[in-house]
């Protein structure tokens, strides 16, 4: 009996698309010795196809659009890499899985929104869907999670996820530059999404943290339930004041099953400098998975990138050719609960920032506020300043985050502080 | 369609088997919900039957003989969890297989031994052999290596597989004790194996590094060809010399592949106090993959234990029931190849402490030798003595290991050295 190849169609040629191609044409043997059957490339489709993007595609074909690719007779298996929550990407992909084919998609955005009724049309139609590259790039979560840890009720998942936050972050206390000419920076070496906002608002690894959150505890994915904070009111002086008490600005995200509900948070957080998110570097990212069984779990690599990107969508095209399938989020959509949102209710130490008007007596009623909210200030330092703009720093006790913000609101009511107070949770050793 | 549970045969009820049926018992309801079938316990076997082992084993039926229970009709799966590379466990695990059905074991001895034979039976009759508990307790990194990293050519697998020597070495520091309290505290622990020599000798560890080195480059597995120096001569001072230095000695198990072959080592190695391999802290294992595409990925999580070898079987327990189908070592037996084994041909500097005969112009004769051999010295630095035994520490830069053995011959037979010196290599960073 000789077994088919596996054909795939791949749509979108950037870094991903690209890293995948030459994968399979330079470990064409190796694919084979491993999954049984050769994998080879049908077509593919991106917008411009002129451009020499340094693999040869001749032997290829070409489809201008991504869903007559999807559709393709002669095509097994449909690669999404054109990323977008909704438009070509979305319905190249039901196309896809409506016509019972198997994708694989790194599309973070799309299963963040879309992931529930993905899944659904996947499971109807009996096709795979999987999107390890969707999350923390060559590291292989989402296997460890879905199979390597099925025995384990799943108790928590945190980790950092963005690794072009985690540079900008790491760069600033490196080069002592304030975020405005990092950002610029990060921009010029094209680490940024089209629409920044993406990465700098904790949206993109937003969406990553709701997909494993899904997964861990077997809830509808709900992005929506991310209380989300992102990183471009962290200062230099942040940074800098951080690391006098030891630690370090990442942005951390973080996601818990309680018996109020599941808690997902993506903020800066302070962590200790010394642990290991606190040396954690550039594009690296980190995953951190709790189980009852297995205890703590840690996994590191790149985040992003072409080749650990592909890495990923070459695994979960490998499994599929080796005939795994299993549902897209591990176990049968439909038994996949609707997640009760709670907030954020285990208490921490934070670190706040807040700007004093220029007044008698203002640090006093910032102080008196807070205690009559129930906050309580282990330490707290006023700066020099030079205008009506006296920066003051506060490191609470540890509170309840919601206790917190209700005591902050009481400080701008105030009137003795200047626009908003920055609050930063101090992550609990 | 009623899908049939899936009937575990156990044969071990040590820590991990009590583990597995505890998870069994526990999570049958998530398991359930994530393999699609029930996952259920038919009998037991273990040397003594009446002991309690804090779990109910009532329902279950009950062999004394392995064998007997793995060929049960009522028995889908055998869960091998006795150890020992031969005898009953590699009887019952060769019936099962030979029955066409699934085996899942933890026997790191049996694998690393007859691996390669078990493979064959196993593919021989469509059955699956799994083994992730074999290596690393908790870490997924079998599954790693053989699916989420399948796009990739793997360079180099290393790391830390032995929590019981990194318990010791870690121990040692902390307390300033020497190497033979240390080694009696973690016995009265129950740390140690039945023959400890397999844990401070470096066998367990080096059983492990062969089944991840066979899987990483689609070898047979290669025990013999792992170069393994225990623990047991590393002495308090060295503990004390190498921290003066920035470094930390870990038992560090490497496998690469170069042009000349495989090099596979499991040895104490200095390596830096401040990177996540130094700061790796009593019984938890790290192991680093490097592969062409996704670049280096780290795991890191309990290396033994119940909870996290049980959770490791039950992964291996849950693709089965998924119905996930792969050869042993992620591809045919018959397409593993014979290692060429190939001698540790990268250069490194390397940490040796030797003791001097005091007699004039000793330390003369052992640079000159060195020096003659083509080994460049560092630091050299002789301590203080009490009699006849003038402890002499001495770093060298770079050299090949084999060159520096060939030096150390030299060193010995200049008759100025008492006993063997201790030659420990300095990770390249």
């Amino acid at each position: 009996m000789t077994i088919q190849p596996l054909r795939l169609g791949i749509a979108g040629l950037g870094t991903v698309g690209v890293g995948v191609v030459r994968i399979v044409q330079e470990h064409a043997a190796l694919l084979t010795a491993r999954t049984g059957r050769a994998v080879s490339i049908t077509a593919v489709s991106a917008r411009s196809r002129n451009r020499d993007r340094g693999v040869d595609l001749s032997g290829y074909g070409w489809e201008d659009d991504p869903v007559t690719l999807a559709r393709r007779e002669d095509v097994d298996l449909f690669v999404e890499l054109m990323g977008g929550s909704d438009g070509p990407a979305k319905a190249a992909t039901e196309a896809a899985l409506a016509a019972g084919k198997p994708v694989v998609t790194a599309n973070k955005a799309m299963l963040a929104l879309h992931g529930q009724a993905l899944a659904e049309l996947a499971e109807a139609n009996d096709a795979a869907l999987r999107f390890e590259a969707a999350v923390a790039g060559g590291i292989p979560v989402v296997k460890t999670l879905v199979e390597g840890l099925a025995g384990n009720a799943i108790t928590r998942v945190s980790g950092v996820m963005n690794g072009t936050c985690n540079y900008i972050l790491t760069r600033m206390e490196s080069s002592g530059l304030p975020y405005a000419d990092v950002f610029k920076e990060a921009d010029a070496l094209g680490y940024l999404e089209a629409d920044p906002n993406l990465d700098v608002g904790g949206i993109d690894a937003g969406h990553k943290l709701a997909i494993l959150s899904a997964i861990a505890f077997g809830t509808q994915v709900d992005f929506d339930g991310v209380q989300l904070q992102g990183i471009e009111r962290v200062s230099i002086d942040d940074i800098h004041r951080a690391r006098d008490m030891g630690y370090r600005i990442k942005l951390l995200g973080e996601a818990r099953i309680t018996a109020a509900g599941v808690e997902q948070s993506m903020r800066p957080t302070l962590v200790p400098a010394d642990s290991p998110l606190g040396q954690l570097e550039g594009g690296t990212n980190m995953v951190v998975i709790e189980g009852d069984a297995v205890g703590q779990i840690v996994l590191r690599g790149a985040g992003a990138g072409e080749g650990p990107t592909a890495s990923a969508v070459m695994g979960d095209v490998c499994d599929i050719a080796r005939g795994f399938t299993l549902p897209p989020f591990g176990q049968p959509a439909a038994t996949l609960t609707k997640p009760v949102r709670a907030n954020a209710a285990t208490e921490c130490a934070h670190y706040l920032r807040m700007s004093l008007r220029d007044e008698p007596g203002a640090l006093a009623r910032v102080a008196t506020v807070l205690g009559q909210s129930g906050i309580s200030i282990d330490r707290m330092r006023q700066y020099d300043h030079p205008g009506d703009d006296a920066p003051v720093l506060i490191v609470t006790h540890p509170c309840a985050p919601s206790d917190l913000s209700a005591a902050l609101q009481g400080v701008v009511a105030t009137g003795v502080v200047n626009g908003d107070p920055i609050a930063l949770q101090i992550q609990i050793p």
